[in-house]
């Protein structure tokens, strides 16, 4: 079964195959493909292609707030009792317990915070360091800087999670990752979410 | 005693007074002025100025790291155990412990967080609201940002002061007083550290 998940700048597929949004040919897929889209001008491209299938509308709404991306619905509805952590230009954390959405917020992704702090001032231009050692407070601009970012992040993360299994996938899960070490990475996970929609095979707003 | 903090846009004094450094007229002050400058222009040009007296001079600066900010410094010798939080186009976070610097970790203010999340997307931007329920998991985006970036930070810095007493100044100390009401909000604080500079009293890099 052919999935997509289409982004901002990438057509993403589940056998791992990416290809811009700029230059991606539909013409080049003949089979059905199950797919949702962050990225308005696809998704509008896409309605009338009887092979693409906009899982937009096998979606409850009711369980999620108005605004929320597709994407991280469906990454809400691949699990039951965890928290979500999306790390990818924005980093999303979701909890979930017993299928419920409790909640979340959203947080700057790594590269808009390193941009942050350029734009803040020069001195403060810094590439954020992943190895960073958080019981140690910083004493240097770079530590300080790359401090601020993980460390208030990864302690929330923790005692929010409390028992909870804490799930992490995006583009730069591994960076978040070396802080988390009890946390799983699951980067297929909006495609499990995406399966589990199809398998409900129920068309609520059809 | 005239005290001036002098930083990217405003020379500040001590009796409230604030000039823009654009139009600051340094001839229009005769008597003595202590002052320290983050503004690199401005303490070249005040260099050779006889009544301006540059408190770096007066700085140990071997109890802090080489690039800590001038303004940072001063309201780390300003206070002997405390956790200082200053408000401002950044949010320095600074620990000291028995008169001594721990270390310290900076955060982007907060209409820099504004500005961050508005370049990710413009679904993505919202004012920050300082009215927020850190008790409960956001729902919609406006909260899911306030949440994302307040919640992590003032949870931090709870559990880094224990059981010092927390500290917060700069321009938007207020707003982060919301959620830390067993705070002291101290606007003098800089002025503060910069009388008992003087007081000390010893050029130590003369």
């Amino acid at each position: 079964m052919k999935l997509c998940d289409i982004g901002n700048t990438n057509f993403s597929f589940n056998d791992a195959e990416k290809f811009s949004t700029e230059h991606f040919d539909i013409s080049s897929i003949n089979e059905r493909v199950y797919y949702i889209a962050v990225n308005h001008y696809w998704e509008k491209r896409l309605e009338n292609e009887e092979n693409w299938i906009n899982l937009r509308d096998f979606v409850d709404f009711s369980k999620y707030y108005e605004s929320m991306g597709i994407d991280r619905i469906m990454c809400m509805e691949a699990v039951n009792n965890a928290l979500v952590v999306d790390v990818g230009s924005a980093i999303t954390v979701d909890l979930i317990r017993n299928g419920h959405h409790q909640g979340g917020y959203i947080y700057p992704g790594f590269s808009a915070m390193e941009k942050t702090y350029k734009d803040i001032s020069p001195r403060l231009e810094v590439s954020l360091n992943f190895d960073i050692d958080l019981a140690t407070m910083p004493k240097n601009t770079e530590d300080a800087i790359s401090f601020g970012v993980i460390a208030p992040m990864v302690s929330y993360i923790r005692s929010l999670a409390d028992k909870l299994p804490i799930i992490i996938t995006g583009g730069d899960a591994e960076k978040l990752h070396n802080f988390l070490p009890c946390a799983r990475i699951d980067e297929m996970l909006v495609f499990k979410g995406m399966k589990k929609t199809i398998d409900k095979g129920v068309e609520l707003r059809s």
